[in-house]
């Protein structure tokens, strides 16, 4: 019935048609903020939310498909009866003093968050299935960053550093500055989320993250990182081949458990599942007290918008109560 | 509140206890019947469950764990407003003139059957949620057999196929008589039971079944069998080697697509998901609309009572809306 951005928002209780939301979308991408076809002027995001929440909507739910610190929001959303769904990973990674999960405890409402990790693949549906038939989650390993999981698999096929790294940029898996993908912090917040989920209690400041970027070259220039990059080749080529000789392939990992949770390269034994992962796909490898011996394991594309919003689809349909 | 068995049954409206459930559970293994402790008599199943039926029973839903022939006590069940889950393959891969889902559908009950391929894996509630976010499933290619997986990850590795079978055996992987595995039958209901999900309108009879058993030794008493099973080695040696020099290993799969359901050996790719199986694990490669450059792949132990169990409780949570 609603969507709301930083600049505005749109309302319509009986709820807006398919034909509508491709014409908003073209005024976004024509740079058009979105105004408020209600009548009311378009305010903060919040004021927008307290209209629509005035309306009385019949199982109301929030979507959090923003990249933005959307806590406080979250919460109102909670404060008016509205259950979630989150695509943002930030208000569960980094929580402040309010956290979404326990205000949403409180308030009895429920939330979902399919599309934090590993988009539209089944894992946090796994990790909540896995608890709630009462088995114990010991172990989640998982590669979760197709960025990553790009650059170590050419890696492990003898690719130099800086040619990996610049295909991965060729073919648009980096963020413009590939720095963003190699410091880690992206996988740490979906660490985090996952290690909530088995009886972590830390936050985001608690997590080893092994960044790749060498010290001297986190605060220069993009254009001065980049040229630097070649001189990380042999030291990445000698990593990798005293890997091999041990039998073991190099990944970027994020290791969660109940007491630690821990992102950075990790050398994992050639019949490993992680070792096998291709492409830029993602991995999630569950050991648990039942998955023990032999673990779950769920491989796919971890990323796209495609996926992402099936994700969140999904979520929307499990809160309405669709089966 | 109630357990059916063929012998009999217990009910309690109040619930039974875990004691009780574990006393009755000791009782069956020293072979005595299930007895009526309501004050009726121990009749047929039917019996039985019109009279928990006959109670102000609130969501009731009937599980089938059994292995038998049950369409007509699940009609029973959703006639008194009864949802089900099952286990068991038999009434959703052998249906009759009076099919499971549709007479459920007819009455507007809920049927959820995660235990029926793959144990505890999310396998069936994957293919549920492809579908409600409006994906399509193109092919689901899949290992769903413990005891045919190991037999064929033995054989890649060089093994004798009367050596695979032999340790197959001793570890308890296949029924007693081994051709029960061989035939092929059982991973046929679960092809089956998939393709019916991605639209496929046949029945188990217009399944492809690649029988291991030859021909000759399909009558042949079980002992017969097994001392004729190293007379076929050499034949499984060359066809495995064939295959390596192709680059290829051999696997038992099912290949499901909504034309054409095949059970019987593949020849993978080595760099194929299905290659990298290894002990008793399934694997199931969903290949769709969305997923379609690279699958979404699910692997794990698909065999067990506690994770068969899980998947039982798991749906037995999402009817009776626990989250």
């Amino acid at each position: 019935v609603g969507v709301i951005d930083s600049h505005g928002y749109v309302f319509d209780a009986r709820g807006l048609t398919p034909r509508r939301l491709v014409a908003l979308s073209r005024a976004k991408q024509e740079g058009k903020a979105l105004v408020d076809c209600t009548g009311g002027r378009a305010g903060t995001p919040g004021e927008a939310l307290a209209q629509m929440a005035a309306h009385a909507l019949e199982r109301p739910i929030l979507v959090d498909v923003t990249a933005g610190e959307t806590t406080a929001l979250l919460s109102e959303a909670l404060a008016h009866g509205m259950d979630l769904v989150l695509a943002n990973k930030r208000p569960l990674a980094e929580e402040g003093p309010e956290p979404v999960l326990a205000t949403a405890a409180g308030r009895g409402r429920r939330v979902r968050h399919e599309a934090t990790v590993g988009a539209g693949l089944p894992v946090i549906d796994t990790v909540a299935k896995l608890r709630e038939s009462g088995d114990t989650i010991l172990k989640i390993s998982g590669s979760p960053s197709g960025t990553l999981g790009y650059l170590f698999a050419e890696l492990s096929r003898g690719r130099a550093f800086s040619d990996a790294l610049g295909e991965a940029m060729r073919l648009g898996y980096t963020e413009p500055d590939p720095r963003e993908d190699l410091s880690g912090a992206d996988v740490a917040r979906k660490a985090v989320i996952l290690a909530r989920m088995v009886g972590w209690t830390g936050t985001l400041a608690d997590v080893q993250v092994e960044s790749l970027v060498p010290e001297p070259l986190r605060d220069v220039s993009r254009d001065a990182f980049l040229a630097a990059v070649p001189t990380m080749d042999a030291a990445w080529a000698a990593r990798v081949g005293a890997a091999r000789a041990r039998g073991a392939a190099l990944r970027y990992t994020a290791d969660v458990t109940a007491k630690r949770v821990r992102v950075g390269i990790t050398e994992v034994d050639m019949t490993h599942p992680l070792a096998s992962l291709n492409g830029t796909d993602n991995q999630f490898v569950f050991t648990t007290r039942r998955y023990r011996d032999r673990p779950l394991v769920i491989t796919g594309p971890g990323a796209g918008p495609a996926v992402t919003a099936a994700g969140v689809l999904n979520d929307v349909l499990a809160l309405a109560g669709a089966r």
